[in-house]
Formats: structure tokens, C-alpha cells, sequence
């Protein structure tokens, strides 16, 4: 078990592409949907990840904000192929591709398939508090905003949010 | 992954014990509830169980009857004691014991707690349609009736069982 302290941040343009030294095709998706985890009903959210060739079973405390509970276990290529059919709500696709930045890892997730066109940059910080610097490229900070989670992307995808929603993107 | 074919039977008395080999004691506990699987909302349950010195985080396919698609994996005891903390209901504790009868094992469950009372025998089979003894010890088959599965005494615990409940324990 591990504290994850997370931002995430929107990417305002493709400056950080000269900095990237790795991308991993990702697939994943979530065993309990988004409103079970809205209401209360659930504690954690359980993630199946396929990346690369690896995969990752996933869970993760619902606190909102940056930390959170996390809990990481390898598994097999096969059981997460299998686990993945039994997901609800959409498989989420995306390439994530990784850029160092002031001696912190970044990395940014460019979605595929229903989410295509959006593209958040991560940061993972050791401890909170920890000092960073935001780079030139990242824009509005959406830490705290659900939908922009991968699991409710995986129940509401960015091809089907309204104006509305979309519309925080252009205010960056 | 595996395939899981299993039948469970409610205990008539306490004439398995002498052919007891084992008893493991285990708490156990689920990340999503009961309500999420009758609904469809959800199409795996996800168990945290601590049976003995070991840990294992364990996802199940919803399908009733006796055939399921199994996922079990080791994990660390201090996760497993994190994980229970964010299962929703309670956590269930009994005591397993194993017994051998006609060339199968057989896992006897003698609940605790909440759940003190209730005891349910269950045998795993490598193929659907392989034959088996029942043991004189074995009562009413309940493989298809949810309210005896861990997860629905998760949240509706024997000891909260009405008359009517109960009374099916009766009729064996």
C-alpha cells in the first residue's frame, strides 16, 4: 500500500512532445462505476490496467484531492484481458508518455478512442507539500475535478460531455 | 484466472469434525456491496480476505449458480488490514475447517460474530458435472440462493435474518 499524491493538470499545447523519453500504450477499465463511488455506496475504486505488455490490478480510496490510498498488484496479461470484459462502463484508451520536468517525472496521458482530444498531464509527488515546478505547457490544475478521473471518463467519455463541461478546457 | 464450479450445502450436525484435518481462521470483507451486484450495476464482486498469516484480494464473476470466473491473487497482510477498512458492510470472521470425504476436500464454515450460527459446507469440483458424495453431514443444497454467499452477510448478516430467513435453515 501506497499514499499516492497526485495533480493533474490540462496540457495546453505540444511543447512537452521534445521532452517525452517513453510512451506506453494503455488500456483500462473499472469494476465498480462512478455512481456507486458517488454516493457512498463504495469506499474504492478497483481498476484493471493493461500497459505494454504488463498488467496491473488497481484500488483506490475515494477521497477527493491530490491524496489518496493506493494498491498496486502485477497480474496476469491474460486475467486483466479477462477482467476487462467484466468492467463496466467503457474501456479507456490512451498513450501515456513520459517527460522529465525540475527533477520530477510527468506524465501525460493522451486519450484515445471516446475520449480522444483530451490530454492531462500527472504528477506524482513523495510527500504533500512537496514543492514542483509547473511547467509551461500545463494549464488549468483539475485536481479536484471528478470528471476528469478515468473513472468517470470511463462511464461519461469527453466525445459526450456538453458544452458545459468542455467549455472549463477553453477557460485554461 | 480460473473457472470456479462450487456447491454449497447447509451442515446438519457436527459429525464432520472428526474427519477435520485443518481449520484456518479468516476475516474477510468486500470492496462493493451487495445492491451493486443484484442491480447489474456491477458484474464482479471484489473480496479482501485474511485467512490465517496470508492475504488474498479476490475478484468473482456475478453469475448465480455454481460455475464462476475466479481470480485470486496474494497480496501483502498490511494491504489486506487497509483493505478492510474501505470494504462497505461488515467484515465476516469464521473459521474454515477442511475436511476429506470420498476424494474431494470439503470446507466447512463456521461463522462468527454476526454471523455466528450459520455454518455452510462447500465442495469445489475441477468440471462442471463431476460426480460427488454427499456426506450424510450435508444438508439442503443452497448454491443458488444468494443470501448464504459471503458477500450478501456482508451486509445482511445472519444474526438480522428474519423468521423466514431462518426458517429454510430449518427445513433440511
Amino acid at each position: 500500500m501506497g499514499i499516492e499524491i497526485e495533480y493533474k493538470f490540462l496540457v495546453k499545447d505540444d511543447s512537452w512532445r521534445e521532452a517525452a523519453y517513453k510512451a506506453v500504450p494503455m488500456a483500462q477499465g473499472y469494476i465498480n462505476d462512478q455512481a456507486a463511488m458517488d454516493s457512498g455506496a463504495q469506499r474504492a475504486s478497483v481498476r484493471v490496467r493493461i500497459a505494454g505488455e504488463e498488467a496491473f490490478l488497481n484500488l483506490k480510496s475515494r477521497d477527493m484531492g491530490p491524496t489518496r490510498q493506493e494498491f498496486d498488484y502485477p497480474i496476469p496479461l491474460g486475467d486483466a484481458r479477462a477482467l476487462l470484459a467484466l468492467c463496466v462502463g467503457g474501456t479507456i484508451e490512451k498513450r501515456r508518455h513520459y517527460v522529465n520536468h525540475a527533477g520530477h517525472v510527468w506524465e501525460i496521458d493522451e486519450f484515445l478512442g471516446d475520449n480522444a482530444g483530451l490530454m492531462v498531464a500527472e504528477i506524482e509527488l513523495a510527500a504533500a507539500g512537496e514543492d514542483f515546478d509547473k511547467p509551461v505547457w500545463a494549464g488549468a490544475d483539475v485536481t479536484d475535478l471528478p470528471r476528469y478521473y478515468n473513472l468517470a471518463l470511463a462511464s461519461h467519455p469527453y466525445s459526450r460531455w456538453s458544452e458545459t463541461e468542455r467549455a472549463a478546457v477553453d477557460l485554461v
